[in-house]
């Protein structure tokens, strides 16, 4: 983990390559436990993905990471390379705790994303603009989604399509990656 | 977050407010995923609990907490509101954990809550004085409830019922909430 | 957790404690969930495990953490007792973890397995050093415990024997274990 400042260049680099693992791995997950499906046929695939969606995510993920710098919020905790590798872990780890909870009360689903979200907020960089980007994630990301499904390119598995068609989990998984995106630019360009 | 100094009464609020939200979510998650049950028809309900359970939950929360602090025991690390939030949340993610738990051999259950219990209190705050209310809290919480359980006011369901009536993880649930419990007070009262 | 420096015999056999502790408790999570058999009669057992299980793992432990330190490479951060505790806790919580997967599709419990233990490399000590203790780890540990299942002595459930008869999830496993391993030493004899 070098010290040395990134160029723009490199630090997006490095955070569509960080995102593109994280959705692809995170999304095959979905895919496998039929927690999620693709419904259209001939789209090209990316292990078990539509291209579409892990070129979708990280460039949300690049945009928020950027506009987040941008905005000059100021943070709590200065993050570093090795944190941002420790954030994008847990991120696609509750990623893939979210495709085991399809046969799970939807109470005990939500609680359970919901205190790792916030907890994964209060550990990566508990500041009032890590949480207005997590919570912008939080309701954009699911629009996003539901608007995905009712055009019918995707869609949840039956037990867990009660938020008007996705997952009532998924404003917390998106919460989660919010708060980490939001200091992702700093920690790989200019870790302290 | 804030960083001044709050008045014992807003300190004691603002734990109240805390453990209200973790013993309602948690308390919820073992009801819907059927790991306790309220057996007394009649007694006003707050979310899924009977409206005994917050209240007492909260007010040994408060306790233990307040008690803690006075008997001024060291703290091997200075903990910020940010990281009670973080601590909280925590304790509530192994409460929704200890709810998926129903249809798993006793040792599983029990190594993985209690191996996650010792980790909340080597990061918390990793002192004798923690570790001593965590281990009160391991011991009188469960009696507590295996009076409750004796006297008919509740019950754990079939599979997790093997420790006198209540869950044998219940222990380790009850550890990490009063490791945590241990250092609340200082985190919100006066964050270092 | 007092600070006095160790000899190296009493690191040695706090090393062997703890690793023989996680290594029980973990081992005994697989055969009360039917991930792993003995499949040799007539040996003893310590808990759930044959006898030559504890051994060899604590022994191996040791050996990770005693030639990491004489390999003299640099940590990026210095641990403490307290950090120890906590290291062994979270490994034998994922240890726990991997006996709740065996109806989980691999993709899910490789990710899920996988992300945790790079979190784990990177919280506890993201230096290349213990990435290439942990990636030894993951290579060795695998090979020895696919050795021991093509001898007979012990093996796999059906559905987790996947790779070449032991559990495709067990290289990120070993992964984490071995990152923990490569600054027990130091934790424990001398820490910061």
């Amino acid at each position: 983990m070098a010290d040395r400042p990134l160029s723009a260049g490199r630090t997006a680099a490095a955070i569509l390559v960080l995102a593109l693992v994280v959705g692809l791995a995170g999304d095959a997950c979905h895919v496998a436990a039929g927690t999620t499906r693709y419904e259209w046929d001939g789209i090209p695939t990316l292990w078990k993905s539509a291209i579409w969606f892990p070129v979708a995510l990280s460039g949300a993920v690049l945009a928020a990471a950027w506009l987040s710098e941008r905005a000059g919020t100021q943070a709590v905790r200065v993050r570093s390379r090795a944190d941002a590798v420790a954030g994008a872990a847990v991120v696609l780890a509750l990623y893939a705790v979210t495709a085991l909870l399809n046969d799970v009360p939807t109470t005990v689903s939500v609680v359970l994303v919901g205190s790792i979200a916030v907890a994964v907020w209060a550990w990566w960089d508990p500041s009032p603009g890590a949480l207005a980007v997590a919570a912008g994630a939080a309701v954009l990301g699911p629009l996003a989604e539901i608007a995905v499904v009712a055009a019918g390119a995707s869609s949840y598995g039956d037990p867990v399509d009660g938020l008007a068609g996705v997952a009532p989990w998924l404003p917390c998984l998106y919460f989660a990656a919010g708060a980490v995106a939001a200091r992702l630019w700093s920690a790989i360009a200019d870790p302290g």
